[in-house]
């Protein structure tokens, strides 16, 4: 492990400074190679597959593990795509003389070695691995057993395509133990951010170890909160996109809550078309009274990021009861109020503490694509350093240069 | 400390909303109050001194413990000039209007309650709990146990000046054992961020322990590298006043790397200036030929921040051996070139991987005050969230903020 630290902090060194075309072309190369030996990752992968339908791996995550033509055709573009994009390095974001003539600048430079602890989709490997390249830094990619053989292949592959920078900008830790990643999670001397990407049991587990610096992102208990004024027809669309459209998915809502002068008109209606849906309702014991069909929520069923066709359902007096509920049981990801209340809208705004808050508009959209920065490191669901989708941008840092003439103190 | 952290977080509710006409109003209450309680101040700071003298306190820690009337009207001052500079909070850093019509913000908003863990100077006491209300936050402060009946009368007065807002906007962990520290550490249900502000062993305590987001400050292992082309005059000037101006502070220089052409010409003369300021020098072996007072620098001497009037001295062979051994030792604070060379200004500007990088100034510059931040929460080392001087800005965070009409995806 120390010796991958090492290496990649030599590695950072060289791509911390190479030029935008060097960085583009090594990209182009990846995305090449991928298409080239599509024939032995999906060998590969197909291990992996077979092991985990011995091991009894629900079919939904077999779905995410297995690799097709289709799909590695998708993670090639998905480098190209990663080429098209900015160079967020050296871009001076502000520069301002002092009165005593010192010219100080912040600029954004490479953030160094950056870690990557994620699950089962071999695709997160090819992912960051190509976003970490791109944005000047040397990458640790921590995958998980599941998908070991695939992303064996998948970053050697990788690795071979880096003909002219130092390989290893691209690493894996082929040990899935334990005690590797909790060794990753403690190079402080070689790790300058670690970001892991899976289910809520992983980044707890990173949280509460990790010593290097940590961005946590994914858990999303988001909340869908239709209020006295809202359009019905939208509140309803909104809810069944936010609730329906995919579902395992960390920007889903996973909790409606209503105002109780729009429940008898908004409830029927919502408590039907979720139903047609195939969604399962967990209500209060107001909610309840809408229809046989919704079971009792218990205050669990409140704090519970379903990712399935579940949805934990309240009806609250007002506008304070709806701000207080979501910023108790929220995960700090997504929340949207739909209402006509002009001043209502804004103070949802204001005083939800969430990392995207919408007015009239489904939880969905919290994604980097989505939001417009062309691809996705993950969605931070802390406070410090980024909030929200991460792109280039994001893993990236800044140093102050200070241009002088002798000046002293 | 429970009780601490949920009164913490239901005042950052209050004061995260509040308005700049407000927070001023209770920082100028806050600055008279401590002018009204000089008295009271300086009896309780009497107690703190006098058993630190029983304790055998160095006499330096002593000064920086013991407070007077100007050091009072100093920090009442201080935060009047808080309130002087601009609300950070609210500010919409961009907006954009994506292709659906969505209309996607992003809007600086208060971290939420701040945890700063402190050494020995009352002072901090006052300055960070008036930034952090500033900044919309609210904070809680752990001091050390030396200045304790300072800190509790300080704490008691300012939360006695908070008339119009709730007073668990500033609250003091008032037992100062290691217990007490340890848990603030881990009270990720509470606080958002934590600083630690202080020495080595204090910041690597907190790095190691915590499992809240950390900043860490401070450590300076601050380098001067005089090049082949500087100006001798100019890199004199600037050592001395990196080195001797003030050396008990994270910013003054504490190691000297000289290019092997422009030895002869400058060690001489540095050795000169530095022996008449009192300063002892550790060196290399060919540095000490250039004076019998010049002691031998091991490794150690290398890694270390003195803090103290001691200086190591290394003659380098290059620019490229005074980077490696520069980004080597740092602890990636300030480092500064002397040179008239343009491009080797440029690559050590590039290559030096610090939080500040200077050509032809001293490192003692890198303070949020002289980069005109007006105040300052400490300097930060690492590479997550701020690096370099932290003002206002680098203790808030950001929410996204969508205004939408009806979109699904």
């Amino acid at each position: 492990m120390i010796e991958i630290g090492k290496n990649a902090k030599q590695a950072a060194k060289t791509i911390a400074n190479a030029s935008t075309l060097l960085k583009n072309s090594m990209l182009e190369q990846i995305s090449k190679a991928l298409l080239d030996h599509e024939k032995e990752i999906i060998e590969e992968n197909t291990k992996d597959v077979i092991l985990a339908k011995i091991n009894g791996m629900k079919p939904s995550l077999i779905d995410r593990l297995a690799l097709t033509h289709e799909r590695i055709v998708s993670m090639s573009n998905a480098v190209l795509e990663i080429v098209q994009l900015d160079d967020p390095i050296g871009e001076v974001l502000s520069m301002t003389k002092r009165p005593n003539g010192l010219l100080i600048g912040k600029k954004r430079v490479p953030m160094g070695v950056i870690g990557i602890i994620f699950e089962a989709r071999p695709n997160v490997t090819v992912d960051a691995a190509a976003l970490c390249l791109k944005a000047g830094s040397a990458v640790i990619l921590k995958g998980g057993s599941d998908a070991i053989h695939s992303n064996k292949a998948i970053v050697r592959i990788m690795r071979d395509a880096l003909t002219d920078i130092d390989k290893n900008c691209i690493q894996l830790i082929e040990d899935t133990s334990r005690e590797s990643t909790m060794a990753l999670m403690k190079m402080n001397q070689y790790v300058d951010l670690l970001i892991p990407r899976g289910g809520a049991g992983l980044i707890k587990a990173v949280v509460e170890n990790a010593t290097v610096p940590v961005i946590e992102t994914g858990t999303g208990n988001c909340h869908i909160y239709v209020d006295e004024t809202a359009d019905i027809e939208m509140a309803i669309r909104i809810l069944i996109n936010a609730k329906t459209q995919r579902t395992g998915v960390c920007n889903a809502a996973e909790s409606l809550l209503v105002h109780k002068n729009i429940a008898d008109a908004f409830l029927p209606k919502a408590i039907q078309a979720l139903s047609e849906a195939g969604c399962e309702i967990r209500g209060c014991e107001r909610t309840r009274k809408y229809s046989d069909c919704v079971k009792t929520a218990t205050v669990q069923d409140y704090a519970t990021e379903y990712l399935d066709l579940i949805l934990s359902v309240k009806i609250v007096d007002n506008l304070d009861e709806a701000i207080d509920h979501i910023n108790l049981y929220s995960t700090g990801h997504s929340e949207s109020i739909i209402t006509n209340n002009y001043a209502h809208a804004n103070r949802f705004l204001d005083e939800i503490d969430s990392a995207a808050v919408y007015v009239n508009a489904s939880t969905r959209f919290t994604d980097g694509g989505e939001f417009g920065f062309g691809a996705e490191m993950g969605i931070s669901t802390q406070k410090m350093h980024a909030r929200g989708p991460m792109g280039l941008k994001e893993i990236t840092t800044t140093k102050y240069i200070i241009y002088g003439n002798g000046q002293i103190r």
